[in-house]
């Protein structure tokens, strides 16, 4: 469920006409931004854009990025686009860094339906005038002096792209002979084994949860906890990303909100991407996952650890702003 | 160009009638039915196979597929199919055979908008209750005794499933360090290298295009013609197929239709395939292209090598029934 709290009967133009207000004159009224844009669903804040154009000819999400900055313009900027648009936005950031942060593509291949991921690389080429998959897929000569780094492109390209079954049919013997292969290619500590990206990248959910869960029973003990165990390179981190962004959701974003909560200086990147793009959908999950691991509600750890107006909106994201 | 010639001013209700009239009784009317069929499009097809569930409560598609027999039945099975769920029958079809056809899958992967390919791949899901990338994937035991098995099929399930940017964007810098690894690559003779993978799937066609230009310039030779010197195994010519197939569509359907044609015993699939789901489309280019490489008409050629109603109903779908 959503922690947003959209308010209902208002005005595009109303809307349009506050936040022109804002952003005019000496200064910017930031708490007029998060008062409305923070109440606003996906669709209102689309109308609110259209009419902030037709009235002043101006793109709003530009010129709120031009009024404010740090990571309350980021937030901000993020929160104002599109969802397909903010999350090819988020994928490209991503893969610009200098050390890639992988998660952002597992976190859109594991979680997004097929239709939504579609419209993300339509969005992403739209922007960037790349293909999704080849921005993943680049690399430059000194990424591959490391060893697996290839076999870990393979499989987020494979990841991402690949269109699964959605229905919810399971086969059993399959789950039983792949958990097989899962094993032997464990044992055989070959991780980058062709058969674990076939079967992590093509099966549907529920066929690789059953294989999953058969696994724990033939061998009392999680797969990725096996993985973890017998090595810790980068190829291993990224298959036992993926398996627990799939299996558990709501867990896996619990963690990246807890760890970049916990580190030593907040990662303010993670935090505003989790909850700029869960507030409109499982945001109240995740925070209930949260106190029930911290035993502290997420709420008060963000007040603890932000500041400013940056903090102010993402409690207001978080529904918790009175 | 279409090949087709479909009538204006039909009303689907007349054509479901007299379609129940051709079939009712003893002995089916075939004239009739390649008389109606074999002049409507693909909107006009759906209309009649609605009306026809609504006047007689049957399934119109399983009626002719009943009523009908032989190579016949089949073009007119896969015609009277929505084309993405031709597509994914065709597919099937193709990967369920002994010795696995993989060009179906490469005419989807390389000829297709990724909208329609998306289409296609609900289509197969709906119908096969599987992804079509893991029915590519997917493989027995014993196909992995030949060594490049794998790697068709990565390259394979890279090539149907990834979302090729669709801009017309060329960056010639790129095309240029993009040949030389491709030619690096065949002269180790490292045909399956990762990166020929990553360049063949990956790329935009214009840029893959200007990425094969730029390697005939430099070494005075086709691609297709250096792997094909070089060695002759399943992996290089499934990487023929594909470069032939996206570069030139029009040539590599009228090849299709040439050796269906003129090997010992027509191909019939083959054929069909290839007139079903071009009629509506580009088969009067192919039709060109094959009268420029053949000196004969395609009307001619599939006269003399086909007969009876199948014979007919091709003759109509080329746009040459009188």
């Amino acid at each position: 469920m959503a922690t947003l709290i959209a308010f209902e009967d208002v005005s595009p133009t109303a809307d349009a006409e506050l936040l022109r207000k804002a952003c005019h004159g000496w200064g910017t009224d930031e708490k007029t931004v998060i008062s409305i844009l923070g109440h606003r669903n996906a669709i209102q804040r689309k109308l609110i854009r259209e009419a902030y154009h037709e009235l002043y000819q101006e793109d709003l999400v530009k010129r709120l990025e031009h009024e404010l900055s740090g990571d309350f313009e980021r937030a901000v900027y993020r929160w104002n686009l599109e969802p397909a648009d903010r999350d090819a936005v988020l994928a490209n950031v991503a893969l610009r860094k200098e050390n890639r942060d992988h998660r952002v593509i597992i976190e859109l291949s594991c979680t997004l339906s097929p239709e939504e991921l579609f419209s993300v690389k339509r969005a992403y080429q739209c922007r960037y005038k790349r293909s999704l998959e080849e921005d993943i897929a680049s690399h430059t000569s000194s990424d591959l002096r490391k060893a697996s780094f290839c076999v870990i492109l393979q499989l987020l390209v494979g990841l991402v792209s690949i269109h699964r079954y959605q229905g919810d049919e399971v086969n059993l013997k399959l789950a039983n002979s792949e958990s097989n292969i899962l094993r032997n290619a464990i044992e055989e500590k070959a991780f980058n084994h062709e058969e674990i990206l076939r079967i992590v990248t093509t099966r549907s959910k529920p066929q690789l949860m059953a294989t999953l869960n058969r696994y724990k029973d033939e061998h009392g003990c999680t797969i990725t906890k096996h993985l973890k165990d017998d090595s810790a390179d980068e190829y291993t981190t990224t298959l036992r990303t993926i398996i627990r962004c799939m299996s558990d959701p709501i867990k896996y974003f619990e963690k990246v909100i807890r760890n970049a909560i916990k580190k030593d200086g907040t990662n303010e990147d993670a935090l505003t991407r989790v909850i700029v793009t869960h507030a409109e959908k499982d945001l109240k999950e995740i925070m209930e996952q949260y106190y029930k691991r911290n035993s502290v509600s997420l709420d008060q750890a963000v007040a603890k650890e932000t500041s400013g107006d940056y903090k102010r909106f993402l409690l207001t994201l978080l529904g918790k702003d009175n």
